[in-house]
């Protein structure tokens, strides 16, 4: 399936921390650059996440910002 | 100014699109990933973005999804 | 893949109307239920996007507001 | 009151599940489909939001994306 | 109807701009605040947007970012 | 450094209560308006984020609904 997300990154599970109702998950996603994301712990426990997992990072173009100096 | 947002890439503008009340900006992240954003005409004025500038990406950790195989 | 967005709905693309750096697309979910959404152009001509295709619309459990009377 | 949120579905709480800052609330809008929100308890609380209300889910249309196969 | 959003800013409509799919929106909130919005054309159409209008901006606790000097 | 982000009030936090994974932050912008945030805890760590200190929330146009009687 293509998603219509024009950012997507593969990378790997470093850290994952549950909480209550979310969960963060760090991904690993190579050449220095990690992705925080807070999703929900049902996600987690459906797509059975774990620390070592290889995944891809979802992001939409309109939450995006951009900063300038 | 330091922001909350987890996900903060450094970068350089390589595609500039101006619509009517968005515009699409391109940025280049190194290591091979390229960052899509949608941001308002107004903020590109603003801002007085184009293509070449150095600037950084902001994502709230609340807006990335995952997907596993 | 298994995505982590919580609400998955599969559906009929009715209506695609093309701005220039966004469009609109209208998904028929059935039950009478009918699902709006704006994505780039980019994302329209990478995954071929016209009406008749099925397609299934992914929503973030963190961008759902409810309202009660 | 109309809200400018393009996709808007009446349904009723099936499950509820607080957390310290966040809840989950499940909502069946009928036709077999479900939805999951995550919003602040202070929502929960200002709403009085418990299983069996009749509610609406707001969501935007540039929270939507979409999959094709 | 009570809306879950935590930020509901009461205001007038002091300019919109057309665009072919989105619209972007200036809403006065007093107090020298200013709400910037893009909904979609669909919307102001619906909802009869012009300026002069008084409406009220909604927003979600998950989508405001802080920066702190 | 300026950012894209159309909406940003200049205020002072007067809450905020940690969670798990996220916390919630209230700031007061003055006009008698309230800004109610959730951000990681991460960001609550990474910025020292505590009461009285001198904030700016920022919001993107894309995520501002709107209401009108």
């Amino acid at each position: 399936m293509k998603i219509s997300a024009r950012n997507q990154f593969k990378g790997t599970i470093i850290e994952l921390k549950p909480g209550v109702v979310t969960a963060k998950v760090i991904i690993d996603i190579g050449g220095g650059n990690i992705i925080s994301s807070v999703i929900t712990m049902d996600s987690v426990d459906d797509l059975k996440l774990k620390p070592g997992d290889n995944v891809t990072a979802f992001i939409k173009s309109t939450e995006v910002m951009i900063g300038k100096e």
